[in-house]
């Protein structure tokens, strides 16, 4: 039944900014047509959405029939085996929005689970599994973080006036969104310039609510950052990525303020994103907002560490021959070699539109 | 019923593009619960969509009840009195989706019906009656024409890639939907630097039919137009707009191709707009289609020229700094001096995206 899925993909969600890098995975468990348990993994390194819905049940779990996001685990992590667990409790059938897409365990829980004669049906509302947990599936198939690069620009599609004003493109609704995003993603990611121009503090600020702010990477091959910058003096943590540009002393002043410092090898005269990514799947960062300017967000496409585009567009004007764009660099010469979006979608925030799609 | 008003309003857009600048109109005369007639205004000067409704009227329409999208006409222009011809067929109630806007004659076409004893219902559909005379409303109320800036760009708000190549921004299906406005449309403008870049022909193409095309408008303050421009050699007729910067040996040759001239006073040493629209007004030019380039277009927002704003998005990236975008210009300064939509719509066309708004 879609409608026990559907309630174990909302129990999932909560799970969100939590769990990084794990993936979010709800449970419910029905019996005789109603649901006796729930649960969802709450916490990185608590224990999963199966066994959270056994200790949450009202009753005996015998017989009864489990519905869970994700295919339940096969291994010893930091917990036992879900499908262990599963087997032990008696449940008399299974139902999985999505296999586990580690290549390397993929289809063992379900293995376990039909060879204890247990009924598993999978694919259930799996696209919006899938969808859910786009962040997880891409961090744990390559190491690597899923990068949405996010923009805001006028209708004429500008991010600032020419005289460099941006407050504000977006109305309030599109604002908060993006801190509720911030508040589930590991790490937030802009380019030097931004910081200087806008001296911005990229906390998570939300309503009647305590955010959680993300990791802020600091793409600055020069090291220029201001000692005074807001975001230094912030609180989460922050990492500086440079090069052999940067001169040592501004290095160790910078770590003397509790920053990290990452440095890659040059590429084009600049940070290495590549290699950057690389290092960032390390520290189990699975996933990054990438918030400009037009400098770094091009270079960001043009080097392929982009899996999704957030671009919210507010119906002003503002024109300008000089007004800054939200994606600059030297650009894309011919049309027929563009950049293009898949899985378009549109959202409205009040009067702004948002359009998201995926790189091909 | 609004099931009679909504089929009263297809049959009026079938007049789009024939009528200018007289108004869309369509009535439907019900008897016994069935349409036993339906009319609609077909062409500039012919009979309006009432008369037109009782000659194609199956049977006797005594004491039939007609709906009609605009207020009766009440007065003897190219054709008698709608409002008499109501009375003298007899009909027993008419509802109206909306008065006349002509300050001049609004509300006298409902009296003469009152008058003579048949019930009158109004506002039945308005805000559809309203948006699809949009173009009328403007014309009849300050003789000036009705302008839409058209744009087209990438996500990133770009119209082309830094080396002027824009084949294609947008897809088959936005362009289609283009031409379709350009056959609606009195007029098609667009500046100097668009001809002497792209060669446009700016006439209407549409699949398996054929189009009609508006006046083309070119703004050329100094006279710039090549004599080879292929729009000189397009069928239909063409407007270049000037001022005393014109070399008047160039503006002879441009007569001599059949080209009618316009000469403004400068402003900001260009055409000066406002002048313009009020000598298109006074040439029966109810509406036009501004598309670009970005200098035509900012001076025509904050002249105050334009109307609504539509812009397609195609879900492209190109990037670059030196890219142009939409609207250019100078620009504004300040983001709280941005100029605001109001009343946005957004549409799909396969990938693309139309946002459409109107000047506040």
């Amino acid at each position: 039944m879609e409608e026990y899925m559907k309630r174990a993909l909302e129990l999932a969600k909560l799970g969100e900014g939590r769990v990084n890098p794990n993936p979010l995975v709800g449970a419910v468990i029905v019996k005789d047509g109603r649901i006796i348990g729930e649960g969802y993994h709450k916490a990185f390194g608590g224990p999963h959405a199966e066994v959270n819905a056994f200790s949450n049940a009202l009753e005996d779990v015998t017989g009864a029939h489990m519905y869970v996001t994700l295919e339940p685990c096969s291994h010893y992590g930091k917990t036992p085996p879900c499908a262990k667990a599963i087997v032990e409790k008696r449940i008399k059938k299974v139902t999985i929005a999505m296999k586990d897409p580690n290549p390397m365990v993929s289809g063992n829980g379900i293995d376990i689970l039909r060879k204890n004669g247990i009924e598993v049906e999978v694919g259930v509302m799996e696209e919006e599994a899938k969808a859910l947990n786009e962040i997880f599936i891409k961090y744990i198939t390559t190491k690597l973080p899923f990068c949405i690069l996010k923009t805001a620009s006028t209708l004429d599609g500008k991010i600032s006036t020419f005289s460099g004003d941006s407050k504000w493109i977006t109305g309030e609704k599109s604002r908060e969104y993006v801190h509720q995003i911030r508040n589930k993603i590991s790490s937030i990611m802009v380019g030097i310039e931004t910081v200087i121009k806008d001296n911005p503090s990229l906390t998570t600020r939300i309503k009647d609510k305590k955010g959680r702010n993300p990791i802020r990477i600091i793409i600055d091959s020069k090291g220029r950052i201001p000692l005074d910058a807001k975001l230094l003096y912030e609180e989460g943590s922050t990492i500086i990525v440079t090069t052999q540009k940067a001169s040592d002393e501004k290095l160790i002043k910078l770590k003397e303020l509790g920053v990290e410092i990452i440095k890659t090898p040059l590429r084009n005269e600049r940070v290495d994103l590549n290699y950057l990514m690389k290092e960032l799947g390390e520290r189990k960062i699975d996933s990054i907002l990438l918030e400009g300017g037009g400098t770094l967000s091009y270079s960001a496409l043009k080097e392929g560490i982009v899996d999704k585009v957030m671009t919210f567009i507010a119906p002003k004007i503002i024109g300008g021959r000089d007004s800054k764009t939200p994606v600059e660099g030297d650009g894309i010469e011919f049309m027929k070699d563009a950049i293009n979006l898949k899985n378009i979608e549109v959202q409205r925030f009040d009067e702004d539109i948002l359009i998201q799609g995926y790189l091909k």
